[in-house]
């Protein structure tokens, strides 16, 4: 995709979002993605050799191989979305396998799915594309409802299965957190000696955080201090959703502020906001992905590129799509990928 | 049992059940039963060679034996049930030697049952049978009454004794299912380190999944996710009820769903609704075996005939069937699993 | 005491008793107790060698050794009733010593009593008679009365100080009971990789099992499904109370029967509900052994000779008495359990 | 102190408790404190040679070493009471370092207090004098007030710092107290396979125990049975409050009781009270070491011998006083154990 | 800084502050910080040579180095009251290594903050100043907010990262302290294993601690017991805030007391209210460093050299000061803390 294309897809938008200038976080500041990324940062980290391998063999996978940036495909809306309802769109993806091929010919620098999933077809693909197994999970077969992360396997199994990193979920701010926050934190210190990254999905999650009709789930106070929870617990890279808005904690009412975090620190343009969860993982020395959110069609394209400018922009490490990619038709899907890792290679736009 | 004498048992059915052309998942998308079964789909996984091992001694014992096809005896109602109402209608199975011999003597692929079973005479038969042993039962002795499996013996217990694989029960959709799936996820990897392949009862069990009458537990939408969820934690083979109505989730109101799933993933037709369940186990990468439920005399065979007629063209890999036939003289129960075993050697009786 | 003794004692009683032929279970299906007992039953289980060394030692020694059948002598009252209410009567019993001394001097197949009981003369009398460590206990020094069974030491100590075997209690029915079922179930599995065989104290409990006056935890149903649920958990030798009505399930209102369990499996006979307490023992795999009650002082004799006429006529394997024998003076103690093991050694009571 | 000292403190009472004898447990049938109380008792059990040695080196160290009688200076009062509270009347005892010279200088036969204190001195003087670690406190900064004992340390890291032996508190009768029964034995269960012998501070605590203005908690036949459950989880010392009231259990009504207790097995006498204390400590196999309670300043050393009196003549092992001794000046503290210590030396009193 | 500044800082409190004279524990029962207190002091403890070599590494390091006080740095703040808060006036910290050049910078002894921070520049770091791991965390993310201190790593994963000492706080007073003590002395166990000084955040924390505007959670009489629980659990240092209040207990209602503590053993006087802090640090066994409070701008100076003041001449160790550090500009922060450090320089400034 040409950055002609980009801009077209940006639309009105294009030169708020390509022009900006970020000056809350100058980006002198930031640990931003470069082909030495790992040199620059986990070098000097505690994480040990085997760490740095795996992380060099995701970063350095994939059609942004080498560039310092990510594109990942997560699939595991099956067990919380159930199988039925994530792939009725395309039953292919029943069976796992297709899975890894979507992953392998979009170019994934790795597949991020399930223990089930990736040890079907371990021996086959193991070697073939880095495998991130997701450690835990939210089922919603449980009735009533309720919201918790449950660990369906044992970091050991992972790596048994050819895992090169492992993933898992914290819902902060809720009642469960705090058991998550030490179970995972565990998990993570495991997986890193056995070599494995880890991934941490930075979710927040309770239902008195909407308020107005306003969901600060995705607030931009409210997911920058869940990253800067997630690398305290040695996330190598925080997973977490694009912040749409601002002041979760002043409007809810809870946790600590300073006036100058909604002054200074942030300001209403998206990239700005995005910046901040970039600030809150170490000025970027733990990567930051963006997630896409759920497929509503004709305009995922031009949603999907925005947000990856905008993450691109901001100072993340990429994007990691899986319901606008697997829920299309397979080539579609495949060149839904491609289109977005377009942006990560396209060298017109650079940091704000 | 011959072709025509299925034809008859189906009766008026047997056109419907025989000739269904299966729209929803094609055939060509299944991982069908077949003699090279392990060799297409173990191979690749990331199951050990002990593991292949002993899937291959199941697969290849018995009447069924080489087939890809699976009958197998269990009898562990007695924890549940009570061992009295379990055996009144044949005492001789209060000596659990007998349960062994039924299995022998019927040509099943393993005998399913208890510790304490087959602890009793383990140096005698664990050589001559597959023994799976089931790990967890729920039992109906504390009052009020309870649900819940909780843990009778350890898998390195089940190995001591001879077993060949092992076997446990998840109550999907109950309060405790959560605590069950990480119990049974870590017996699991622990059995696959032992060698021994794994089978879950993935049952479905709240009684806020019955509404006007219908109990949704055998829902085809309810029981395929929990075949999702148990693929997941790697479950070598499912073992699930017949389905025998839909919607669930919808009519329920919970959980996550897409029309598609009702207008596309499904029909009314049971082998569709069956074939849902096999694309659940990853198009059928984990064998599905239906179970029997209670005995009720006479209509048995036929319904039993049927189940299994409905199980094999949707791409299942056996029966499972227990109180039908040790509810029985013990030369009636041989014949009765014989007559079901035929269904799975009859050629006529394909994929629909 | 000649058999003319017994007949005396058992009164108006004595043929209804002596002359009963089982029509439940006959005899035949039986393993019944006899001096080959180990190498017809267990020699084919899964216990290890040392299992059958030590089951061997305690089937071998005092005067019923070598017969298949037990009499071994339980102190374990003072932790629950309180060392006050179980000694006052003969306060020799304060010292521990005095308990082996009784059982040494009675002839007991073993003694069974708590950690501290043993560990303070292990060295003394482990090798002069077989030690059963009793591994978990009800108190009731906490206020207010609560019932539960709770560790009071480990299987590694106990085999450290020279037992022979251990025992647990479960109070099945109970609301803790699924947490003592796992609990034993672990503590049983060690104990048979060091090569103790296992004894049951299978007990029923709950308040509400008692309805119009009748105690229903003695009931014929209910204790043999917790005898069922014990050899499942590879009990070697079950404890259970005589059965003395019947219908607990159906009267309370809960678990599962069928109408043959009390048309077919049971009379009201004595020695067929104890029979049917045999029957759900794996049809005597395991050995039953029947408890004795308090004492009631002159009618204890007749009572236990009863008891002891039942148990051996029904296929049971001996009695274990405690309070009836050493809440005497200590010769009347010893002539007490004399007279209940000469049943056992009477070739004219076979079984029923 | 003189033989005519003590008779003088014990004042009007000297007769009664001189010249008594006890007619409920003669003492012929006491395990009695002497120089070979060891060889008589312990040689026998269960404890390993390393525990014999500790435990002779209490019972050899200090004034009435190789007397078979027990001295024990205790100070953990400042994690319950607060050290404020504790060492206010003398804080040169804020300082550790000067319990241990204390407990030297009166020539004690260990010093029982906590990790912190004597890890602190631990190099210094673990080879000169006997270190009993107090592994679990009830401590009083939570509010509410609350009453649990919890570990402060582990047996193992008592072993390190240089430990003879090891002390727990179990409060018998309260709703934590299965819990710490549970913990207990399995700590003391530890320290005997690392030869430190254990000693049970076995105290009753409930609120309710409390009735008419009367505290049951230290009432005769329910100190006793908490004695009876401490040696059964192996403790070799136990450490009781000295009775001073009796029909604890029939005055709250719970518990088993038999009228013998309260006629035959106890009477109002101060020493038949505490003779069914040491009668419960297996006959005196355990040592039975009464404590002081709080101190009320000069009339603590009348007080104190009575107790000491009392103790001896029915059998007990000795006192171990705390607030007594280092709630005065050094040198008052040192003399006033020394006068203690005098009556367990006096040869004028023996057993009752 | 001057002698004079100081002086000048403490203005009309100079006097009271500089010649004050401790008479409640005179200083001559003091363990005082000096060159050699590690020799006069921990060399008899029970700590291990590396533990001994760790204390020697942060004692000798820095400005302070080899004075016997400490000044450390400690930055956990963004964990509990949000990253953007706590870094907001000086957005640099947003980037880890930042902390460590301030505390490089300043000269303190020791950089104390989370797993992260020292994780992510550990190889470029730890050899250049002690690292001080910060065990647990309350983070105030959780809605609603709940206080509680959580584990975020392991003792094993400090040391893998080089870590020279841990730390850990526990908020006494509160529902789930018990529980912390726990936790926090299995850890510190295992810290001293492997050579790791302990500290401990000896808090306070109960809303009911707070009584007519007054907040008794820094009562003198309060947080000394807590220190006094945190010598027991074996802290090498206690870190504790400064008293500006007494009689917690009894205006409260809770715990024990005795008048003495508020009549003899503590004054109104800051310094008095510091000592008894440092008398129940085993009478300065531990060292006491006492912690800043929040930034609150010019006034922040004068507060802190107040705060050394008492300190230093209460016999306390040290300061341990972030906010007011980290919240200025780099230099300024600098400067402050060297400020502080020259206070403890002050040859004129002395024990009270």
């Amino acid at each position: 995709m040409s950055y002609q294309k980009i801009t077209d897809l940006l639309g009105k938008e294009a030169d708020s979002l390509l022009q900006h200038a970020c000056k809350t976080f100058p980006k002198e500041l930031l640990h931003a993605p470069s082909p030495d990324f790992i040199d620059n940062v986990f070098v000097n980290s505690n994480r040990n050799p085997q760490v740095l391998r795996n992380l060099a063999a995701i970063y350095n996978h994939g059609r942004l191989g080498g560039t310092g940036y990510l594109s990942i495909l997560p699939v595991d809306q099956g067990i919380e979305h159930t199988a039925g309802a994530s792939f009725a769109k395309n039953p292919m993806y029943f069976d796992p396998e297709n899975i890894i091929k979507l992953a392998l010919e979009a170019g994934s620098n790795a597949v991020a799915t399930t223990f089930g999933n990736l040890a079907s077809v371990a021996r086959k693909y193991a070697h073939k594309i880095p495998f991130l197994v997701k450690l835990n999970h939210n089922e919603l077969l449980t009735y009533p409802t309720k919201y918790d992360q449950i660990m369906f396997g044992s970091v050991e199994d992972a790596w048994n299965l050819g895992a090169a990193a492992v993933g898992a979920t914290i819902y902060f701010g809720s009642e469960e957190s705090d058991r998550q926050i030490v179970e995972v934190a565990k998990a993570f210190e495991r997986a890193h000696q056995l070599g494995l990254p880890t991934v941490l999905w930075c979710y927040t999650r309770n239902n008195a955080f909407k308020k107005d009709g306003v969901n600060y789930e995705t607030a931009a106070d409210i997911t920058a201090q869940a990253n800067h929870l997630g690398v305290t617990i040695q996330a190598d890279i925080i997973k977490q959703k694009m912040p749409d808005v601002n002041a979760g904690f002043t409007t809810i009412g809870f946790s600590k502020t300073d006036p100058l975090m909604y002054s200074e620190l942030t300001t209403d343009h998206p990239i700005d906001m995005c910046r901040y969860q970039v600030a809150n993982c170490y000025m970027g020395r733990a990567g930051l992905i963006n997630s896409g959110g759920e497929s509503k069609g004709a305009s995922d394209l031009a949603d999907s590129v925005k947000n990856a400018v905008i993450n691109k922009r901001a100072g993340g490490s990429g994007l990691i799509l899986g319901r606008r990619s697997f829920q299309r038709p397979f080539a579609e899907g495949v060149d839904f990928l491609h289109n977005i890792q377009d942006v990560y290679l396209a060298k017109e736009i650079g940091l704000a």
